[in-house]
């Protein structure tokens, strides 16, 4: 018997439409699409419930609020006005009687708040929406926090890196990505490749980026990709303890030390790897040392600081790039760390990589993120691939006049420079010791500007400096999440101009 | 003193530029971007160590393999060929001699395995490139798994669904996205919702199916993303688990159950929750139950089994979709997964959702999904948004002619049909008892179809299903990793065309 064959389409007996048979017509619309800044007027009106987004400011369907009257100026006999007039009358009837429900509804889902609500803060806030109603109907992709003005609570606590969009819109279409409906559909990339789904092209341009920018070995390297620099922090603390040990490897860190690295490690309590504290208090054979340089919160440059021989080090360097530090050598660790993040800005896109030496961690850490997620999306890495070559174009040669790092650097010294006039115009605070060194990408003698503030109060009075601020309505970061005294606390640098510059005038009036 | 301000351009000292003084011109490029299928001829040759993608299939800069001859009808006086002849002549010349090189390079990338490498036979592969080394320079998106050929290894032992691929094709630009540059940049998506990194447009586009097709209740529910279901259903284990309990609670659910569930659960030898098997044979009072219906990997229509107070269940509706089962209620259990890999067929994505009715459940979960990757891609999202939106568009009455359930259902009848007379043809096999049910999506009564296979392998000397399947090169999963019996393998139903009708042809003929 032959083996069973498709039928041509001719044969095919094909079931009758699945089309509702209670649909009923609605609008013709192309819900949400990409592209474009969101403006006000797009904010359309839909009834309660979200039916399909309706793109544009008018009204379609059947509104009952038709009663506006116009005047005209001449005089017809009645029942004379001609049909097209009437259609006229009647659009504008209807955008009129319109307008009063386009306020009240851009009222409701653009409520002025006293001030952000960080996510961990959101127990008080005051306006909770109801689960399943649709509020206002979203028009357009997100646009991160809310804007500020003078009397805003400033939200500094997180590093959200939404000062690299002023750089991102002069470069207009020179990072725009097109995804086709039918692309990169497959869980596989590449699957001659230890990292099987990471897409070639994103190996490509990190490997491109390295090189241009020389702060990082990328021959001999396995690249692999994550969701984020996160995922494959996780994913190094999982390839680096030992299946069959008796007892969970210890994780540490010098303090002060990035707040999730406690807070990741041990979320799961997982029997693998355990927080244990300040690298520099531990005492043991065995462990994964966590070496974040230019280290998050206080911007130190750093080595490891354990040695034994059972010990396995995680070079964390997601601010070794030019805007925050000279780069002073290309690092060749075991492990690397890096993200797009702090790197390019767009934190949104969740995409991070490593650079492993050892194939057989690479192994392991590819197998966590297999596991925890199967693998990381293909349309971020795409982003981020195209993101990395706009930054090389503007300094391997390429024709673009776009320079990530020039404008980074230009930011960061401004703004270190305006926080610490403030800090002295205070007189209250301190800031870290400006320190400098030969940078090779830029070819010159360059400061540290470190992507965070870790700023001290001085004031006898204040042991709490996070709380002192949060009642100037500032929030920031305290420092015992570190590991550190409370009378620290790490301010974000990488906000926008007009936060930042409402956090330098506030800070300078403290006394 | 006055708080500092922002100096001017005309006042800011703008360090020197960073380009770097080694910094050789290489021709002006731009490194990979999205959009077309990916051609062949498109493959560009690149020096070894990987500089930036060329696009274009001419060779630029130095090949020195220059000396390939023309000879011309005309005779011409020595010296006096005219100069853009010469560059005719020279360009060809390069071409002709570059030829060979792409066909090397092609080559050299796309080997012609004896067959395909899953990603869990890697270490049987014999071509392992070296780390660092570029091969070819990648030029495009990736397409999955290589093509196959009748003698190919077919490997089934995924749900790779790219036999939705074809369906997309034809929607055109209809799920179309384009990303500018400058877009979604920061974490922050909505911060007046339970999960902040939301992007409202998704949620928006899963309201909206979930309305048309009727296949769950989102009135009342929250709308949770994830990187995948995958990582929800860890979310949902760490949101079920009481931080507080003596020891981890038990994860169960009735064989043959989903083969990621015990992996999952158990990869990080977590303290908050281990697998302990099937739910038929548990005992106790505590647990957390994952209901998957249709099931994977059998298709059958499940409940929970389990009903002690103090247990919770997850519902995995992964496959509760018009293409392969009939929607017979409007579910509404107190969380349900499901995912664009198995609804639309994107897993490349990595787009999974929640629909949770507790707020303190929804609030835990996206506490994990916060730790483990620092919330969720929103380029992701914003495809995942457009993807969904163009799948109600063909059913609620929107313009499109594009019906993917309707498509999805033909393709999935369609292949049980032929796999089961394969299955009758060979006689060494056999599969689970077609059932059916009222489809209140289609008006209509239908077949399950689903997405797995639960093939049996009724050989008296064939213990092994998946071992005498592998000898055939056809590549399953044995039901050994389903808590089942070996003679049992789970079969991929979603693979492309080619791939699948290889299948077929092979089973038939297997006696």
């Amino acid at each position: 018997m032959a083996a069973p064959r498709r039928r041509t389409s001719a044969e095919l007996q094909v079931n009758g439409g699945l089309m509702p048979p209670s649909a009923h017509v609605i609008a013709s619309s192309r819900g949400g699409s990409g592209g474009g800044a969101p403006s006000r007027e797009d904010h359309a009106v839909t009834t309660n419930g979200g039916g399909p987004a309706h793109r544009g400011g008018k009204q379609r369907g059947g509104s009952s609020a038709c009663s506006a009257t116009k005047v005209s100026g001449r005089r017809r006999p009645a029942g004379r006005m001609p049909l097209w007039r009437v259609f006229i009358f009647a659009s504008v009837a209807l955008n009129v009687a319109a307008l009063p429900l386009l306020l009240h509804q851009y009222i409701v889902s653009h409520p002025h708040h006293p001030g952000v609500v960080s996510p961990d803060q959101q127990q008080h806030h005051a306006y909770a929406p109801q689960p399943g109603t649709s509020g206002a109907a979203a028009s357009a992709p997100s646009t991160g926090k809310p804007a500020v003005t003078t009397d805003s609570v400033i939200n500094l606590d997180h590093g959200d890196p939404t000062m690299f969009e002023a750089f991102w819109r002069e470069t207009g279409d020179a990072a725009e990505l097109v995804i086709p409906g039918w692309q990169t559909m497959s869980y596989f990339s590449d699957v001659g490749n230890v990292c099987w789904f990471m897409e070639p092209l994103f190996d490509q341009q990190v490997r491109r980026l390295h090189r241009t920018v020389g702060n990082a070995a990328v021959d001999g390297y396995h690249v692999l990709v994550g969701t984020g620099s996160t995922q494959l922090f996780m994913a190094a603390l999982y390839a680096l303890s030992p299946a069959d040990a008796n007892q969970p490897t210890s994780v540490v860190s010098t303090a002060p030390y990035y707040s999730s690295y406690p807070a990741v490690t041990d979320f799961l309590r997982s029997g693998l790897f355990r927080w244990a504290g300040d690298a520099n208090s531990f005492v043991g054979d065995s462990y994964i040392e966590l070496v974040c340089s230019p280290n998050n919160p206080d911007g130190a440059i750093r080595d490891a600081v354990l040695s034994s021989g059972a010990g396995k080090a995680v070079h964390d360097l997601a601010y070794y790039w030019p805007q925050y530090t000279p780069i002073t050598r290309r690092a060749d660790h075991d492990i690397m760390l890096f993200t797009v993040s702090k790197s390019t800005g767009h934190a949104g896109t969740r995409i991070g990589w490593a650079l492993v030496k050892d194939r057989e961690v690479a192994r392991r850490m590819t197998k966590f993120v297999e596991l925890n997620t199967i693998g990381v999306s293909k349309d971020s890495q795409l982003r981020a691939a195209k993101v990395l070559s706009a930054v090389s174009d503007g300094y391997d040669g390429g024709a673009s006049r776009h320079r990530l790092f020039d404008f980074g650097r230009r930011k960061m010294v401004e703004r270190w420079r305006m926080l610490r006039e403030a800090a002295a115009a205070s007189g209250a605070f301190s800031l870290p010791e400006e320190t400098s060194g030969r940078c090779n990408f830029a070819n010159e003698t360059a400061a540290n500007n470190p992507a965070f503030a870790w700023l001290r109060c001085d004031r006898e009075d204040v042991e709490d400096c996070a709380g002192f601020l949060r009642g100037h309505k500032i929030l920031t970061r305290s420092g015992n999440q570190f590991g550190a005294d409370p009378r620290y606390v790490r301010v974000s640098m990488l906000d926008r101009d007009d936060a930042y510059d409402i956090f330098i005038s506030r800070l300078a009036s403290l006394k």
